[in-house]
């Protein structure tokens, strides 16, 4: 169940050699990306002839010639040259896909290349602002997206999942959360926001400021169509001054996107920001490596259930509180995949 | 094709950890064994709330916390706590299963708790009896069980698997043993009696005995429901004295067990042990060390025999003599099975 | 779709052990070969009993014996003893396969038996002969077969795949073969004639003549059913005199043959000698290694292929003037398949 009508993360910029062809899966799309004069254009990877991948083949100038029979296409992905051929038939040509870059992430849209819109794309400002640092970040998940998607949805886990990472207290999972749709820009998702007040600050909280006692600590975030999260989260000493936040409080920015690769595996794009008035590079390392171990946690927890489904997809969960927003983005998700089916 | 209503051995004792979570597969089904202060517990390894496997939680006392929501379940499988509700609703609990120790193996009940009757476990008296000694194994099987009670059926395999190991003569393949079903205390199954008459001693039971010249050689077992053999085994200087067997002949008792991990994977549990009269420690490992060979022999040939029938299922077999008492078990699984399947 | 009335080959005759069993599986099917004192013989590699591989047996004499539970099958795959028994049942029995050698190449009839001709065998005369010289090649394919005849049957992919090593020229590309049906003999398959004039030689040529400058180069083949290429190729500088070949120009007869192993994987047996008169074994050596980097490049580009297809099987290609010869191909083993099939 996907929703192919919108942006998906196909790589970081830096991804995408000066010189070659990248090449990735996005919903069970090959897709070959590569460099033009323009910026860079993004081609279904298969040679219409005989199947061959073009990314197995040469970056010619704006074109990318195939390895097999040396087929050329050019940026729009059309066929301009057949060898033995005085003229290539007007039919030879692949799918292009509509491609964005915005905020050093490339994207291409899945769908309907009519309704490709760039207003749709998501403000991932912190990851190319000099007000911000970060260093890039991906992983790949042998998952199905939509167990990430929930993973994403809920953060209780981390008061178990990431206990020594991100977490650090049991009342991240007893906190209530509120959960209110999006549709602000022609964005579809939900915004959830969740306070915790009075808890020891994380480890990594305690990089950034020298916390003596306990803090508040908030997570407001945007989870939109199709699978991202635009978070502003951080701590404040308890009682501080709102007012004075650039000197006293923990302040993050954080974006983490997910593209399916296949129904049973996914990308996964992030980047945690730190203000840079607040740590030097060393902060930003140490969020970091932190933010892989989390992620790792997540990945090996998601894996084990995602196997557990698999072996016995007959049976059912039993719904709790925590699932509010993530049923409600499932909900949303399969109305949407539900119209594009009907259109 | 497996029967329920069994004991199977799902652990040997000392694998379960003195604080920790123990997973393993038996029949399809995850299972997660912990301690208690009344002994131990085996409840299905996937919480109820999104399926998170159980083991990769946290055991806390008597109970076990699921590390993905924090949802607690006792050792009935009881949800004690879900983190931010006051009172865990009552419908939220996971499977438990029936589990004994006996002999230093944990079993689980596969099928209708009520059913569980520990008089059924089978007695594998010399796996804690200080009169004999033993090394306790392990092996994994990529194969379906069947195909292991197969060869645990027909021992005329000893004089070509096992020519170097457990066999040493073709006149094991000649002997016809006897067959007899078993119907006492429950069990459901049969006797094979093999004896096998003036042949030269395998070198394995030199280690025990300084045989000068041929023995008679015995292997009386029974084979149980699920998949349980249970054998006396040895031999005599051919024309020695019954009356003085433990101090002339070579006395043995093992036994072996099956549990179906899934359909095509097996889980087999065993032990081979010795009069302690009879041997010290360097014949314990001795005897370990050669059956370790053996079993790697057997499960190299079933390994590539179900390779063989799983690349052509169609094909059938040819019924030999060697194949009575395999046929009889292959019988009395499909009817218990399919009886059970009609209860 | 395969064609069953055909000579496979399954092993080079010095991958035959002088004591041994050796197997291999063509067209699905497990095969045994082994050496008799009449020579080979080739059984299917499946005891009647209970389907063990035979060759995990023992070879004994001109007979293989099961290594499970010693059912011994002379070479005509009659069994002739059975441990226990005093006489075989004469029902007990391997289908054995027509086996042939020629030009160190050991061939199966993997059809009717009585079919078997050895008429039929391709003539791969360089291959024994003291007048050519070469080193025999083995590759193995995760690639359904039928791919690889495309790719034989169509050179046009010199000037790509093997830009830097078989190929050297876009002019191959360029050229238009002739493309004949072959009948004589009573064989099946196409002959196809591909001259390129006036190109530079490709730096293996070099190895064996002191080209100063282009050369105008050939390649001759047939492809035969079931899948096997039989080619002279060479090399003669432009302007070179026909009459005077031995002396001036590059000769080369190769032979490259398919088996297939299963639905998706592939045996690929070759040669490719050059005269004896041109080259010392370092040229055989250069030669060889020149052509398992190409055969790995062809490897490499048909495993992405056939990846590509088993994706999305649904898309379809788009027919080119490249694809004349292995269309025709396609259509000649679709029609004998079917033939087969209703015969």
């Amino acid at each position: 169940m996907w929703v192919k009508n919108c942006w998906y993360v196909i790589a970081w910029e830096h991804e995408i050699p000066a010189n070659g062809l990248f090449a990735r899966t996005a919903l069970g799309e090959p897709i070959v990306v590569f460099r033009t004069t323009e910026g860079f254009t993004a081609l279904h990877d298969r040679c219409c002839h005989r199947a061959a991948p073009l990314s197995k083949g040469r970056h010619e100038g704006d074109a990318v010639r195939c390895g097999y029979h040396g087929l050329k296409f050019n940026a729009l992905g059309q066929c301009t040259e057949v060898p033995g051929m005085e003229k290539a038939p007007p039919h030879l040509q692949v799918r292009r896909y509509p491609l964005a870059l915005k905020n050093k992430w490339l994207f291409v849209w899945m769908g309907d290349a009519e309704k490709a819109d760039e207003a749709l794309l998501p403000d991932n400002f912190s990851n190319d602002s000099v007000d911000w640092k970060n260093i890039p970040g991906y992983l790949h998940y042998d998952t199905p997206y939509l167990l990430i998607c929930d993973n994403l949805m809920d953060f209780s886990h981390l008061s178990y999942v990431h206990e020594k990472t991100l977490g650090g207290s049991t009342a991240i999972a007893q906190a209530r959360p509120t959960i209110e749709p999006v549709t602000a820009r022609g964005q579809r998702g939900f915004k959830v926001s969740r306070h915790v007040p009075d808890v020891p600050p994380p480890a990594y909280h305690r990089h950034m400021r020298q916390f003596t006692g306990n803090v508040d600590r908030w997570f407001i975030y945007e989870f939109l169509l199709p699978g991202t999260l635009l978070m502003h989260s951080g701590s404040r000493r308890v009682g501080g001054d709102p007012a004075r936040d650039m000197d006293e409080a923990v302040l993050l920015h954080s974006c983490q996107t997910l593209t399916p690769e296949t129904e049973t595996t996914t990308h996964y794009f992030f980047q945690q920001s730190h203000h840079a008035a607040c740590g030097d590079a060393g902060v930003t390392e140490a969020i970091y490596n932190n933010l892989i171990v989390a992620f790792n946690e997540d990945r090996d927890m998601i894996s084990a259930q995602a196997q557990a489904i698999a072996r016995a997809p007959h049976l059912t969960f039993v719904p709790l509180h925590f699932d509010g927003a993530l049923n409600s983005f499932r909900q949303l998700l399969a109305a949407e995949s539900a119209a594009e089916g009907q259109a």
